[in-house]
């Protein structure tokens, strides 16, 4: 039976917002290290490190209804959706090739690609069953995790195409980013904002919203590719490029420095070229210019929404977050 | 809004169950050819050469209802479980290398494993989209796609384990492709059962008449592998050793004949010895005869499911195409 909504709501009060963070960690943990036992070692290598849990904070914040109140499939929704952003990064590491994953051996490099895509594929059926446990069924249909994650992999198979074109346009690399990182941003802002409000206008804004982050995100995770540290970013950098994927900053530099594209295409590109490059055309002033957009785009939705001081506050740390580096 | 269930009922007769699948395909051939472009050739070349649609069959023919009429969802659920099926064939090419599937290049031999990891996934996602579209969404939820589909990669990964273990017991080996295989027979049979039938005992005796078929249907293959050509299978034979995967008429044999494991195990083996070792441990005949104890479990289910002259005979036909071959 569909679950009356009133019967579920106002379970915990925003104040205790880490607290129930801290019950999304505890659900996503309970999936990875108390799975089956035939994949429980691998599941299990996923909780030594763990992310910042970006999009699970998103969705508990969006989630923050008038009385200050989360819905408690809030909880559920968040888990599931920071095992969908696990199940790709699992699945693109075998795509990629990548050693590292947050600081820790990745799981195609510790037990081989074919176990990482069946773990891929598991955890994206964990997820799936946690938020169909939702106790409001009619939330969990609207949720429609498989249409969100059909845009993510979209995003990841442009990605995949366009490696190494150096002829990238800013227009199609935005629609990858669109695709690979905002939709699933997107999803957490939606997802959230579905368990809070009704009004259909008001959840197409927080949807842009979570979008535009996403894009933000994006696009200064491509200027950390630039200018951090491995130990910093717990992950490699300098490494985009050889890893065939062009980013915005080096794209600019493409368009904007004569020859330098040709150079590419026929005798190949050594680091210190495109570190020089980038800066010579001042790429990442103009990959952060695009965020500039983005962020101040968000900035009016956020004024738009007329939201409680503590959410504003808590969303306009999100997106500060995301605009700096989180 | 839950749809209510009335209103969408009786839409075919199953006399059109011809008719029917062909909606299936339809369906099917619409998510693979009208994808979204950037991945629409890969998806494409999956509509070169299709399966038998033998678990779609099963799920339209377990939908026909008392009065002979089949549930329209039954066309999108049978869609959607012929599209997981086709993911996880995908999946299943890149973890094994396999060059062909059903007599076409396979997709990771064609366009190489990234792209195969990423359609695979973007398969899933749209089997689960198509499912989602379905008018009754009661039925949806009750059908639960991603439950089922965490059994069968949980038996992917199994037999992935246990590749090129000698000691692989019966019992193990059982289990194996009681996920691998036969959960999404049980699948089809379940979702099937819920659209005609209310009575839970009743529904669960057809999951149970599905996983045996799907078991029958595994062991039935594991012997063609030894006795059939490529031509006849439309997919390599005498290869599933060569693929490191040890099926029962091998276990059998391991486990009959003296020293042979230890052969195996030290020197490795030649075709012509396994085919030897299998003739001489009587391993076909063995398989055959676990095969015949689950049909004559099917058997006894069909009496008791009390069925049309109709549906009893399309089961039936079902049982006996699966304990002979397809």
């Amino acid at each position: 039976m569909i679950n009356n909504r009133a019967i579920d709501k106002t379970d915990w009060n925003a104040s205790s917002i880490d607290e129930t963070l801290s019950m999304v960690r505890d659900e996503v943990d309970k999936v990875l290290s108390a799975s089956p036992r035939i994949i429980r070692e691998y599941t299990a290598h996923l909780t030594k490190s763990t992310g910042k849990y970006i999009r699970g904070v998103s969705l508990l914040t969006c989630a923050i209804d008038k009385e200050g109140a989360i819905h408690k499939d809030a909880i559920r929704f968040a888990a599931a959706i920071e095992l969908v952003h696990l199940a790709t990064l699992v699945h693109d590491d075998v795509i990629d090739n990548a050693e590292l994953r947050r600081g820790e051996l990745s799981l195609q490099k510790k037990y081989g690609k074919r176990t990482a895509v069946i773990c891929g594929d598991y955890l994206l059926c964990a997820a799936l069953m946690l938020a169909g446990d939702a106790s409001d069924k009619e939330e969990y249909l609207k949720f429609d995790m498989p249409k969100h994650l059909s845009r993510v992999v979209l995003g990841e198979l442009q990605q995949h195409i366009n490696n190494a074109n150096f002829d990238l346009s800013v227009h199609r690399y935005l629609k990858i980013i669109s695709g690979k990182t905002a939709a699933l941003f997107e999803a957490a802002f939606y997802a959230g904002s579905i368990l809070s409000e009704t009004d259909q206008r008001i959840i197409r804004k927080y949807s842009n919203l979570g979008r535009y982050i996403g894009m933000i995100f994006q696009l200064t995770d491509d200027c950390m590719d630039f200018e951090t540290t491995e130990h910093v970013a717990k992950k490699p950098v300098q490494s985009d490029y050889e890893q065939n994927v062009i980013t915005l900053p080096l794209i600019h530099a493409f368009r904007t420095l004569a020859g330098f594209k040709e150079k590419a295409a026929t005798s190949g590109l050594k680091r210190e070229e495109i570190n020089e490059a980038v800066r010579k055309a001042g790429g990442l002033i103009y990959t952060r210019s695009l965020a500039k957009k983005y962020y101040m785009k968000s900035l009016k939705i956020l004024e738009e929404l007329e939201l409680s001081q503590e959410k504003h506050l808590r969303l306009s740390s999100i997106l500060n977050s995301a605009y700096r580096v989180f």
